[in-house]
């Protein structure tokens, strides 16, 4: 199998056991040193696999009411001991995937090959932010300073 | 000099290129099927080197406004062939820095190595979304749900 077969079958498992709310398959296969872009902060990032842990259960309540969080797209580039991989999924409420059908979760993942097996390194998750989900405070910079807030 | 110096440098060199909005110095070390996640949509990313071209010009007008783009930290896992990293910056106008001076920018980049050079072939930016920076759209459905959104 190609390790571009092998590690979206890795993340096809991870899905499932996000949607799941399965927290001991969400972190199976990360390493201890994980370091997480999360949708909200910490600014500076969620930093190793307890804090990553932490990140779940509340996530999981919030699937458990009934939120969607589905793979839309998967890309693979795998070179020998290190590969990253971008995914497009739906993820949100019922009524905000009716709101919003084409609405995308990003996630960007880093992973290392450690004695044969590839493991979760970084995630990068985010929403893209559309000028009418501007938040009040780039707004108010916006108004103020009449450029729109992008960061290119 | 070793594989995670190189990407440092070569990561210095399109933070310094976009701080002096030199369009062909930012593109310079990119594959032609760069995938980038913006801060704004496109939802299934911006894909493809002269659409990447195409988002730096009005970023670069909100620099020449006064906004800074400034690396923080840098993180680089460099393999034989593949490579991501992840940074965390300083971007914003000075009043949103004022007010917010720990906000970080976040950007993970996806690199392989062609001909013996590395090249920036994926990009993932996005700030963190704080509860008080929640849209209007997100404020809406969590209180009709009277759960937290969060991707988790």
């Amino acid at each position: 199998m190609t390790d571009e077969k092998t590690i979206t079958e890795l993340i096809e498992r991870w899905v499932s056991a996000v949607r799941t709310a399965d927290l001991e398959a969400v972190v199976a296969d990360h390493t201890d040193d994980v370091v997480m872009f999360d949708v909200p902060p910490p600014e500076e990032g969620v930093r190793g696999l307890g804090a990553y842990r932490a990140t779940w259960p509340p996530f999981f309540e919030w699937i458990r009411s009934g939120a969607v969080f589905g793979l839309v797209r998967t890309e693979v580039t795998a070179g020998t001991d290190v590969a990253y991989a971008h995914l497009l999924l739906r993820c949100g409420t019922p009524a905000e995937l009716a709101r919003r059908p084409d609405h995308r979760l990003r996630i960007t993942l880093g992973l290392r090959k450690r004695g044969g097996r590839w493991l979760i390194a970084h995630e990068h998750h985010s929403f893209p932010l559309a000028q009418q989900d501007e938040t009040p405070a780039a707004r108010a910079d916006r108004e103020t300073q009449g450029v729109a807030s992008s960061d290119g």
